[in-house]
């Protein structure tokens, strides 16, 4: 085995990322060796993408990179945690140095961006997939929970949803392939982890979650752990252009409200802090929208202005009954 | 997707491990949330085993849990660390109840007896593989690392080395199957990290690597990282009853040296801390064994007691040569 190709590899990470005094010992021993600010709790996360199941074989090796980063700093952001430091494990069938250095750039990119450094990686050869677990700091009692939702509380989402799922839509299905511009198509291949946003609402929200499975999905593993149940007005629900042209095309409202890979957040807020929320949204670029309101009955129901309930079927069709 | 199946095996690893006070919120979240001691230092790993590569695809599964885990450990121990938390990314190709059971009965043992707490994991769908993130504590200024040997040093391993090389052959070359018992069976499928070793040796050891690619490419790597070269005595390096016999028959060294997934550590020791490390060796099981002394000259030269020099050629042979 080439393991030495497979080494060199690794200097393409050598020097990823933000560089940070708190890495006592980065990249090229067993372990990292860092320092952890005193009264910071750390926060771990882990996901990983697969090829042919999170990403077509033909993704382009640099939105793989940043993607594989920017879907595990959502996780951060949904803590309301601030990046400090990230792990790679990089399984690859073979060595393609273009492709290592095209990935690089991406993952590296973001990480800078982020004030995230990369302290260790392992590569190893095998079906190519990708492993990254990130730590980040927030102050001990900071930490946005799924579960501190309560009856009342407002529910917001940032940014605009199932943008990423159109753009997959158009790449597939030729019909709608006249909706993908650039935007979209970096909606999917590049989505912005809404950090700063999550920071931001450590003290305001009382839970949140990121959008990576569906705001439907994702909204209601949120009630799940609060024990709480939801109402959305789905007008309100937050849509780009491309999305709104192709509601009013179709009237397909399952797309924006089951589509994944938006990474988003969605976070409750109590009624007492809507004031400030409903400012500090004004200062991000991507927006707080209010789409409901948290209930004491469990469940989640996606109400029309005609007081109709949409229901979505397991295979993900749509109908409406009256409420 | 039967996504659903999916965070059923979640459940298999909702507690697993050594329930620990410092986990602030464990596993069911976006992320972990941990409480780091004050005044110490955080230690990081990451290490990937792929199906057909890394293990044969008829591993029990519990081997392949246990294993898993085992050789990231053995990674904090080669640093000195005190194990705490992992997170664990495993790909699979299906659902199989009885194997994920498996599997984390496994990993999971060896997390409780460690004193390791399960906190993050991600379940995906894709060509089997398990990647597994550690991370461990040491005191500032402890963390053994690779690259403080200096001319001089005794050279010292733990344990004996090439047990795990030569089940490996003895379970794929029938000639050899005679030499597999339970015990070399075990070598193979659940090895030791000496993660005890590791921490005891952080005070006195000047450099450490655990060996998972054979002694001759792990002390290679850390003499380069200290900028010294080394000469070992062939005869001195511990071997098993097995390997003993495997070598009377065959003269075949390059085993020994060569063969990975041992996970025994290869540590430097300044002469005036031998005795210190004499005694400490006395203590553990496995023992510590003197095998030789790092030197100016870069270069790693295994001798015999007759004078002459064994050489390794890139494809595994050998041939001795007069020094």
């Amino acid at each position: 085995m080439p393991l030495a190709e497979f080494d060199l590899i690794a200097r393409y990470f050598s020097d990823c990322g933000h560089p940070r005094g708190d890495v006592a010992l980065g990249i090229g021993d067993d372990c990292a060796l860092l320092r952890v600010p005193g009264g910071k709790q750390l926060v771990v996360g882990v996901d990983t993408l697969v090829e042919a199941i999170h990403f077509p074989p033909d993704t382009a090796p640099g939105d793989l990179g940043y993607k594989s980063l920017a879907v595990n700093l959502s996780d951060l952001a949904a803590m309301g945690a601030q990046p400090a430091w990230a792990t790679l494990a990089l399984t690859l069938p073979a060595v393609d140095p273009d492709w290592v250095r095209g990935f690089a750039g991406g993952f590296c990119e973001l990480a800078a961006a982020s004030g995230v450094r990369l302290v260790g990686g392992d590569t190893t050869r095998g079906p190519r997939a990708v492993s990254v677990q990130v730590l980040g700091l927030v102050d001990p009692g900071g930490g946005l929970r799924r579960s501190g939702a309560a009856p009342g509380d407002r529910i917001y989402v940032t940014g605009t949803l199932g943008d990423a799922g159109l753009a997959l839509k158009a790449l597939h299905e030729s019909r709608w392939s006249h909706h993908l511009g650039p935007e979209l198509r970096r909606r999917l291949d590049r989505p912005t982890p809404r950090v700063a946003e999550g920071i931001a609402l450590g003290r305001l929200a009382s839970a949140a979650i990121d959008i990576s499975d569906g705001l439907a999905a994702d909204l209601g593993h949120l009630l799940s752990a609060s024990g709480v149940g939801a109402v959305i007005d789905l007008e309100r629900v937050p849509l780009g252009p491309q999305m709104r042209r192709y509601l009013a095309e179709t009237g397909d409202y399952a797309l924006p409200l089951t589509a994944g890979d938006d990474y988003e957040l969605c976070f409750s807020v109590p009624s007492p802090r809507v004031p400030q929320v409903e400012v500090l949204g004004t200062q991000f670029s991507c927006g707080f929208t209010l789409i409901g309101e948290a209930e004491a009955l469990p469940g989640l129901r996606l109400r029309r202005h005609d007081g109709s309930l949409l229901i979505l079927d397991r295979a993900g069709y749509q109908h409406f009954v009256d409420s």
